[in-house]
């Protein structure tokens, strides 16, 4: 029997004490020995709960239990998770956790307490919720450079944007929908910012460098200001717009990462991607595209992914998994206006012959996007692959020359 | 250092053989060793390769090289590679195989030989070429009880399916296509009858209910009657005709399994999966859906997914990993007449509205298919489910009755 505690009794963490209930079976033949529950921090009362008697509201009956070989941490936020887990580490218990806010900002550190305490720090439902997506590219994948990870990493934001595309729905609307039906928080910043797809685009990152890409290293756009304008100019291009979470090695070995809005093609498996759906794609060098998907948030999804490492975790008591990532002080990330990248523009102004002719002297080639319920002086187009810089550039000039512009979107090359 | 040895040097082993040599150094940095190929099993002569010196044509320096801790078969085919997987096991050491045939044919019994010794069996490369699904299954969602798996396993008919649906192409030309892109073998049962893909979904099946589910227990159709008037159907329906591999627990537990085309709507991701890609759903109580994509065949795809089998070795030398099903006598295998589907058929008569009144009263429900293309007393119409040996017999009774039915596909429940 091995004994474990569960910190965070909310969404994910009942899903955890569910699934360790309820999966006894299939858990101890996989494992070869039963999994117990001992201990459950939360500072709530769950008197109806079937393992009512084992709640703690003290973390010091956690740590100091000898029994407790491994300690899940869903309790969400930086801290206390932050002291918990590093404590733990240091006392030998291994960690599972689905906090991807604690990873993205400490991982490097509790990876490296976790090495030299000779144990595991393990954390799959931290992206992509129930995808298993941790775990094969540490493991699978590893007989390949990647080359690139980009993925839709936010359900909320992905649940918008399909409302947006397939119904036609306004923003606003559709986020207070999201909000209605439990997908969005009363405060959406996180989610609707990019923040929360930042981090889990982080953490990618950061496996498969293998150094710690931080949150504030990354340039990082959110969906708020797309219109069913742009989402219209998409479908004439010829894709979706999706909340993108993106990192790509470049020649010179630098790491180009980026989250933000991108028209993304309908030839994309990308494109297909609905609802609270989650997708992320590994380009590797010799597997090439490899896509998973599946649901990127939910209590059973994210708890399963948990319970999984909690199992990998008991079969490594005495030997630790490979998982890594070294620190680094973000250097090795480009600046963002360094990046290269395709763009479409909206713009506005009187005449709109006059206004394309001043696009192509300016952007040089650019391939107009043809509306026929444009509004009056609208013009829209994409322009070939360039510095971010020289299209902040152009951008000015062309609102220097009268031709205002309302929105201005990466071509995700996807 | 940790020798290995590669038996076959064909497409896989020479992939495996190159990836080896030039992802030395990131091979390294995962397992902490030098993975060195110290033996290449082949009959034939490779004087050009950088390793030339360490072929050999007998299998005996392998299996008595104590040195080799991990041996790779990739030589394809049953025999000899049963003996040689075997004798290896036996002597304790890891064996790693992209061979779907011998997995499928002798999996359960390699596996008790493995776990006997204490050694590891792995074969993540025998389904989905690059595309990790065997480990993601295993370890990722052992938190699971799997309800469903369902897949496009074989690239080579979904090449020959997407120029049909794509392109209107015929499918003998496609398959000529697919044979002069060297998609497919000159003789290509093995592909367009389903026999590949039945071995792959075997061996998906043996590992989600750990028990061998042998091929000859699995219906198994190939799509070499689909015609463009089917193709043409399913577009009207909401779908594309896919050849799918599909295995679903009842629920009085036993397994229905088979192999066959099926209309997949435009809704289910699998819709999506184009030309050589293969995509694989698993459907598990907890996670619900989750999509895996890829590149299912190639050399360096399957190569790396072999690599990564033996880093996985390398790594557990001295424990075995748990991936184990046991042998079974196929008679949790329901007998594929009482499985139960919705069914697309399509049928000639005299009178169109007579036959489909004909219909209506043979199978109750239908869903007329309206086609304004339709040929002179063509009708098409999809029924509800019910068992196989049920719509069987209404055939049989429609074909009586002088509607003479020319094609049924099932309708996959994706």
């Amino acid at each position: 029997m091995v004994s474990v505690a569960i910190m965070g009794h909310g969404v994910v963490g009942s899903g955890v004490a569910e699934i360790l209930l309820t999966h006894k079976q299939k858990l101890f033949a996989s494992v070869g020995e039963e999994i117990y529950i001992k201990h459950v921090l939360d500072l709530r009362e769950f008197p109806d709960s079937p393992i009512a008697d084992r709640f703690t509201k003290n973390f010091e009956d956690i740590v100091n239990d000898i029994d407790v070989r491994v300690v899940v941490e869903v309790m969400g936020g930086v801290n206390p998770a932050y002291d918990f887990v590093k404590r733990c580490l240091l006392c030998g218990k291994s960690v599972v956790t689905s906090n991807k806010e604690l990873v993205a900002a400490h991982g490097a550190e509790l990876l490296q307490i976790a090495k030299d305490n000779n144990t595991n720090f393990l954390f799959e439902a931290s992206v992509g919720g129930g995808i298993p997506i941790i775990r094969p590219m540490n493991q699978c994948l590893v007989a390949n450079n990647v080359s690139e990870v980009a993925g839709i990493l936010n359900g909320t934001t992905n649940f918008i944007l399909t409302k947006m595309i397939n119904e036609g729905m306004e923003f606003d609307t559709a986020l207070k929908l999201a909000q209605d039906l439990g997908y969005a928080e009363r405060n959406p910043e996180a989610d609707v910012e990019g923040h929360d797809a930042c981090r889990k685009i982080c953490i990618l990152a950061s496996l498969a460098y293998s150094k710690h890409i931080y949150p504030d290293a990354v340039h990082t756009e959110g969906i708020t200001k797309i219109t069913l304008d742009d989402v219209k100019y998409a479908s004439i291009w010829g894709g979706v717009i999706k909340l993108i979470g993106k990192v790509k090695k470049l020649e010179n070995n630098m790491i180009d990462i980026v989250v933000a809005p991108m028209f993304v093609p309908y030839t994309s498996q990308l494109s297909s991607i609905e609802d609270v759906f989650n997708g992320i794609m590994v380009r590797g060098d010799c597997t090439g595209d490899v896509v998973f998907y599946g649901k990127g948030a939910g209590k059973l999804p994210t708890a399963s992914a948990v319970v999984a490492d909690v199992v990998d975790c008991v079969k490594h008591l005495k030997n630790r998994k490979y998982l890594f990532w070294a620190d680094s002080d973000n250097s090795s990330v480009i600046d963002y206006k360094e990046s290269v990248t395709a763009m479409y523009i909206r713009a506005k102004a009187d005449d709109r012959d006059a206004a394309y002719n001043k696009a192509k002297e300016i952007f040089k080639d650019i391939h107009i996007l043809e509306n026929k319920d444009a509004a009056q002086g609208e013009i829209a187009f994409v322009c070939e692959p360039m510095k971010y810089s020289d299209i902040l550039n152009n951008i000015d000039t062309l609102n220097a020359d009268g031709v205002k512009v309302e929105s201005a979107i990466r071509i995700g090359d996807l």
